[in-house]
């Protein structure tokens, strides 16, 4: 049985703990305080824990807006060695609107990977919106599927087969260079929603 | 009428071409060598010309590969000035399958508008594959879109309103500036069905 922690429990590590659960996985949620995500854990016969607390799972998903991840790694610099880190998320400059906050050339996948090199990052989720992990469809018809990308294969399998494992759909989109491309499509889609184009139920789904 | 001007017709070109003239526009085909072409020009009643013709559109596609942009506003550099150039290219380096061959903090497009300044381009078509076109739809059941992006909103809009008139939908993706993203969901849809991931009929449909 994989381990899999989730640190932080908004939208996205609700439902990514959701899938883990259903997979089978045993979970851990690392909240910010004392209390929190206490209905979450029971719903789920997860653990939960405080931020600081010790890691359990073998998978570690970043499930915090980007620039809460560099307090996250500095915290747990010395828990993450070895383990199967999963960023989701997308370094979009919410001030603008306009660009990724990231260097043109990189991800935040690619930054992460840079900060703890001991671990296999592998990007994935930031494709797909909350609802659609909850639904298993994107808009009306099209089955949810999870991109993932990332340099270890077998650290990408993993998070491949907790994904199937929960009921949805998982790709290899290729190796963690890929996460810069995974990030602009996760920007674009943002933009599209907030411009009301598509709805949050909805986005870019993939089809066979 | 709108007139477009569409050179090349590869299987992109000959379905912009379709698109377009059910949608009422003159439409004006501009191929490699005399003789090529007509087969199509006579399907959608268009006028054909070799390469250096003068254009007649206001709109003008790009439907080349990328590679071969440079030659094509060389060859046109004396009548472009004041239209609208639709830049539908992918500009991937297919040696390696691994990055784009444009600057990262740039696109295809805006190189493209770098070089004549005196036309309005606009990035679309490059996120659909032409099968999508011709059918309609992404995969199974989702209703092929076309996300279009660009700077002067008229001519953003022109190339809606050709879209929409051809019975596809079509939706404003944002300035210019979005053509970088645009061009990587294209790099990251063509890795997709490269690896088999995906069919040449499906890819990233916009659902709402």
């Amino acid at each position: 049985m994989t381990g899999v922690s989730i640190i932080g429990i908004g939208n996205m590590g609700a439902e990514i703990a959701r899938i883990a659960a259903k997979g089978g996985s045993a979970v851990q949620l690392i909240v910010t305080a004392e209390g929190k995500g206490v209905d979450l854990a029971n719903e789920l016969q997860a653990t939960v824990g405080v931020t600081g607390t010790t890691l359990t799972g073998d998978v570690v998903v970043l499930a915090v807006p980007y620039p809460a991840v560099e307090g996250i790694l500095d915290t747990y610099a010395d828990q993450l060695a070895g383990k199967t880190i999963v960023d989701i998320t997308n370094p979009v400059d919410f001030s603008t609107f306009d660009a990724l906050v990231v260097p043109a050339d990189s991800s935040a996948a690619a930054q992460i990977a840079g900060r703890v090199p001991g671990a296999k990052v592998v990007k994935a989720f930031n494709t797909t919106f909350a609802a659609t992990l909850a639904t298993g469809s994107v808009g009306e018809a099209a089955t949810t599927t999870v991109l993932v990308a990332g340099d270890d294969a077998a650290a990408k399998q993993q998070v491949i087969d907790l994904v199937q494992a929960g009921g949805l759909r998982a790709e290899d989109a290729g190796t963690l260079k890929r996460a810069r491309e995974l990030e602009s499509l996760g920007f674009l889609q943002l933009g599209l929603a907030v411009g009301e184009k598509v709805a949050w139920t909805g986005g870019f789904a993939v089809t066979r």
